[in-house]
């Protein structure tokens, strides 16, 4: 069993209660900090899409197709659909000769509560575009139309079913998957993500060394080290790209800009790094649930960042109000949560 | 630590897992299983909307205002904010020569999406009336209002701060509580709900109790034995008033009628009534997961019920599919909530 990380609070009694595991490493894969079972693989879901992102760097599409900070930080993003992200991905497939049609993601709204609503009340539909993947999906046809160059193929026809495992796009994604995490995720545990391409499942400790790699470039092929600068700059230029208004992705980012480099993913994962440092995080949240994710990763950074900004302390110890806006409870970091990242005498 | 009763499947791999504690119990407390810590109190918040509702019978508030049966399961409702439980919360206030202003539970969007849409296409502002709690504050509106007529007040002054615990109704609605728990709840945890009336945390063992109690009448004063048994079978009459269109509570007890009382409270609560068995259930998922609350109801209604219902399979091992509609994993209950209710045999 994993330790409670977050306890969330009703007045002040316990009223739920968020297992999970973090783990902290360097780039040589030496244990920072581990709390509860740091080598049970879990998927990763959104939260390696700076590293699904690398073969668009190193494969030079990003130069072929001359991305710009905004269209680079979309590709490693979980968006709310707001209206710049929306434009964003249909600018990358404008530059393709493509249009969202292009996309295997599938139609999502917008997790924009305000632009969801905006779009009903104009009576418009969503579509791939708005999906919180179509940033990262837009990059993966950049590679494909960059190979189809290569191969002499029509650009369209080569993308279709880049979504499959046995595509060459997907291919090169999941090559540079195995190499950050130094684990062979063709023998790793498969599933489908939520916009349809596998996500394989990883331990924390691999998932925390691919991102001090990811931070410092060491351990990284020349070419892997370099676009994954690039994209942690690109995200620190452009954070709204990353997630979108009042997302944790972005604020955080806007704050810290290139000190850290985090992202989100979906069932309760968030991956970060830290290349002051030279550190990798990975965190897991048994159930699955955002807000204890959240909570976890604003105070290890916190910790690791040694900061009381208000900014991630607003995460760590999040205040509920109920439906009249009265304050009724909050998250906080269990106490194994702080006395594994701060030691006992904290 | 309390084991895993919900796991959560992406492909055929583990991703998330839900641990809680269950609790079965019968009339005069006797336990028939319990798995976890059923002794630790928890926030029941809405699963006790029944026993909350208790007064509005016993106090003769439900015969003075000649409530329906669709106006006493509202009564006992967590409601989607459908135009119906709407009308039905309005009609209940309008019986008192009141309106949506006298409510005290805040303002909620609809949670069923496709209501919620309709009003923004059309321009339209949430109320009180749309607050999933309407129906249960109309209640106790209903019984500050009689409280009034006994008292020579006027009904909208004596009514006014009716969520606050030293008001008459609301020291009624706790008394209740207290009552067919067993335990004091002027001496329990208390925080404040998300309509902003009190919730006490109680054991999930006494919470079993008072379904038992309730599904039987056993162990309860006359009146409230009445009330009880008023209630479930204007719920069992008027299910979709419980819940809404495709509700857990509303579907099961469209295809159970009396034979089961359940309802859904926040953070991953369940209390049912199996009245036929003279047992309660009370669950309570750690980490306040809805979708694990719904599985381990449907798992334990499946076993008590004895039957191999496809709706409540349905719940139990309910299928996830990801943008594109792909079947992408599905829930299951652990193989410790399997034995702790089947044995090991099974």
């Amino acid at each position: 069993m994993n330790p409670t990380l977050i306890e969330v609070l009703r007045g002040s009694t316990v009223e739920s209660r968020h297992a999970g595991a973090v783990a902290i490493v360097d780039a040589v894969g030496a244990v920072h900090t581990a709390l509860g079972d740091i080598d049970r693989p879990v998927f990763p879901r959104s939260a390696v899409k700076l590293l699904q992102a690398l073969p668009l760097v190193a494969s030079g599409a990003a130069d072929a197709y001359q991305l710009t900070d905004a269209e680079l930080a979309l590709a490693c993003a979980s968006h709310s659909g707001e209206p710049a992200h929306v434009a964003t991905a249909a600018g990358v497939l404008a530059k393709l000769g493509l249009d969202e049609t292009s996309l295997e993601c599938g139609t999502q709204w917008p997790s924009r509560e305000p632009v969801l609503r905006g779009m009903v009340a104009r009576g418009e539909a969503a579509t791939p575009l708005h999906n919180n993947c179509s940033g990262k999906h837009s990059g993966f046809v950049c590679v494909a139309c960059l190979m189809a160059r290569q191969a002499g193929a029509e650009a369209a026809q080569f993308a279709r079913g880049y979504v499959a495992a046995d595509h060459p796009v997907m291919r090169e994604v999941s090559a540079a998957l195995s190499a950050a995490t130094g684990v062979d995720v063709e023998h790793a545990p498969r599933g489908t993500d939520g916009c349809s391409i596998p996500t394989f499942a990883l331990p924390l400790r691999a998932l925390a060394l691919a991102f001090a790699r990811a931070g410092t470039g060491q351990g990284l092929s020349p070419a892997h080290a370099r676009a994954a600068q690039r994209l942690r700059e690109a995200a620190a230029r452009a954070p709204f790209m990353v997630g979108g208004t009042d997302r944790f992705d972005t604020r955080v980012m806007q704050a810290f800009g290139e000190r850290l480099f985090c992202k989100i993913g979906a069932e309760g994962v968030y991956c970060a790094a830290l290349p002051e440092l030279g550190l990798g995080v990975a965190l897991k949240i048994d159930d699955g649930a955002a807000r204890a994710a959240e909570a976890a990763m604003a105070d290890v950074a916190q910790t690791l960042l040694r900061t009381e900004d208000e900014l991630l302390r607003g995460y760590s110890h999040a205040v509920l109000r109920n439906w009249r806006g009265t304050e009724v409870g909050a998250l906080r970091p269990a106490q194994e949560l702080s006395t594994g990242l701060r030691g006992p005498r904290h």
